[in-house]
């Protein structure tokens, strides 16, 4: 399950599983295994090329995905991370899978003993982002399933983590599929998805509903001047965070 | 080491261990464990006020704590633990233990095989981290250590994760202390913090050099109208990551 | 019409007209003009606490308002100013009237040969908002009328700026009151409203419709560090802009 | 010294006086001004295509400007002009030249009495700066002038606006050229220079020294959602403010 990244100078990446014995990587053909596992931490040359040879992080899985759908991004899949407080040995009910990035920082958080059971209405999201798992190399922690997170979740979740167009919609599900105690959320661009959701996680009695923005400056350090960057990242989304708990005593 | 935190209607806090026989909350007296235990993400009435008994999450630990020094806010701590990659069995070194936030966030994020060692100056600072970590149930996972992280740091570590006053001085020592591919991560409020930190990282030829600051923006939701709160949080630091690498071939 | 603000060492300010013999401040005293006029940008004593004597800027007139209803932030005022063109000689109707914190920054900003027509539906508002213009010196280019905006408005308008409840149910008198050519600005909290006004503008045939943000980060700068405020202003309002053309050739 | 923009669909801009018989437009060809005029806020079609005729606002002077240097952001011009006080008959120093967009948005604010005194240091940008002031019609309330700000300005003025590399060196010149109560601005992208500045104007004792950053979001608002664009203006630069006032009673 171990996997590395190849990072050459201009700051590309190939992610690689360096377990079995060889390794195609695509557009720099077929290494040793061992090679890899040899040269963790350092520079590789493969081909005249230099490569510094890095253990897959986080932000490296988000990096070398094969995208389809918008990925979420990475200070955003950090803070869904730790306020749905998805953590070793949790299940995490996740919709609708997309490319898989969410997936995997999820696959990653849950560890060998938790579980991610991630819905999609379409198929060829399903097949991509089952591959970026796949490649990811946390297969046997996800589990598939084509439906409608709007109808119906399985459960009993730790977590139930949403980005789709009509959260809202999801709520009762999310309600039914969570443990009490359990967390819900969900992360939308518009500030109309925020509103219907948050009021129907109030009629569902969910309580510390609570919806933020991340805003992420970068920092440009030069020894002539420190500044934020002139490029900024804009919006990305709005998530919004509640919790699940019986009314009875 | 279950916690629960009990929840009241203004929004106050408590933690409380739940795997012993009986509990004493500050203030609520003396609870039987079980009676948590039966009542987890539900209604507890003592002394004929309303709790809710909640799972203790990661923010709720940070609610919690005991404070000494200023703390880390929960949207850097997840930046944090997300950038540096801390996961399931890693061993991480933190500097300085603070008030012990987010030392409890690292000990979660290692799990129950990773492990974090945590230096301090400070003998009364530690004494606050080691019982805020020891409330929070995770003093298995934590070695506090009085010592100075700008000398020396125990090691091989995974990450390295500082909120010192002068974290430039420890990039030496926390290049030696990495594994090769390990992540350095630093808190600092002030902009020549940055720069010194960032000029020493790239002289230590770290790579991924990348400092970002993180704006929360609460949003407020009511059916007359959506908008940003208007009270908001300002500044609170900024977030240096790096990666250490070896540079021979 | 001239007015200094007296400043004391705790930040407090007093406006002061200093065109007559004697001024009389609340809580100073009667003091005579001609003093004020002699300390004009420097220190004056009085009642053996220290004042400076300042020409009284834009900032000054909002910071030494009389308030009934929350007031524009100079930020935004500036903003409005400078996207809806306002300069000296224009004819600029506003409604409501508020507090008149944004008429005096339009008095201001019109010169001596412009003119501002303020609307407001509640005779107290325009009271003191009346009565706020008059000590800042602007009664002669300022009139005020009970009114509402929604059904008519004076004009032809070089611009109409709006800080109402309801902006978009006063665009199409918005549009009847300007010139071709001419500069419609809104300021308000919600996105609801925003929206409306938008989509109203759209429908009116407004070109170069736009609405923005203004996030204001005080900076602290001391010789041991620089960084952001700690205390941060939060959401005040968006501010929409759109100029009125007439559409046959 | 009337002016206007022809807009087309794309949202170019071209800037043209309307004051003479006929008007030379790069890449329109010639016009008569009396068809502009008869044109103002509506539709003219030249060449087959449809131009919006209207009256040349500050932003519009922004957008048409013939550009050598980096030039100051319409906010961040919005701003210096509120928080620097700039009104009519206003004596304003600016230093450097630049591009002379700040130059012409300071000229329109101290309308047909006031006076802009603009230095650079270089000739190139003086003559590209002047000749953009001119196309704008301002020529006569500007003066460039070859010099060295850090060395001397010339006075009595009600503001000194600068943006160059080393503000602080000018400080005490600008101290000298200022009226008491007069306002200093200046603008810089990095730190360090407001750090330098800031303790400078502390130093020569002026008061109300502050430092502020604008971040501008742009809203899109649709039908089916609201929300920040997606594309966001990153960091321009810092603006600081301060008032010199005289010490002695």
């Amino acid at each position: 399950m171990e996997r590395v990244v190849l990072l050459d100078k201009a700051g590309r990446k190939w992610l690689a599983p360096i377990d079995g014995e060889t390794v195609s990587v695509r557009g720099l053909g077929v290494l040793k295994a061992e090679t890899l596992r040899a040269s963790l931490g350092g520079v590789l040359t493969i081909g005249g090329q230099s490569f510094f040879v890095l253990r897959a992080s986080a932000k490296d899985f988000a990096d070398t995905l094969e995208r389809r759908a918008q990925i979420i991004t990475p200070k955003d899949a950090a803070l869904l991370l730790f306020y749905a407080d998805v953590k070793p040995g949790d299940t995490v009910v996740e919709g609708g899978s997309g490319s898989g990035a969410l997936t995997i920082a999820l696959a990653r958080a849950v560890g060998e003993k938790g579980r991610v059971i991630s819905y999609d209405l379409r198929e060829d999201f399903l097949t991509v982002a089952q591959e970026n798992v796949r490649r990811a190399g946390f297969a046997d922690r996800v589990e598939f399933r084509l439906g409608d997170v709007r109808e119906e979740m399985d459960g009993p979740a730790d977590a139930v983590v949403l980005d789709i167009l009509d959260p809202w919609k999801a709520v009762p599900a999310a309600h039914h599929a969570l443990k009490p105690s359990g967390h819900f959320a969900s992360y939308s661009p518009n500030m109309e998805q925020v509103k219907e959701t948050v009021l129907a996680l109030r009629k569902a009695r969910f309580i510390e509903v609570r919806t933020v923005e991340l805003i992420e400056r970068e920092m440009e350090v030069r020894e002539q001047g420190v500044r934020p960057a002139f490029a900024a990242l804009g919006h990305t989304g709005y998530l919004t965070f509640a919790r699940k708990v019986l009314l009875t005593a």
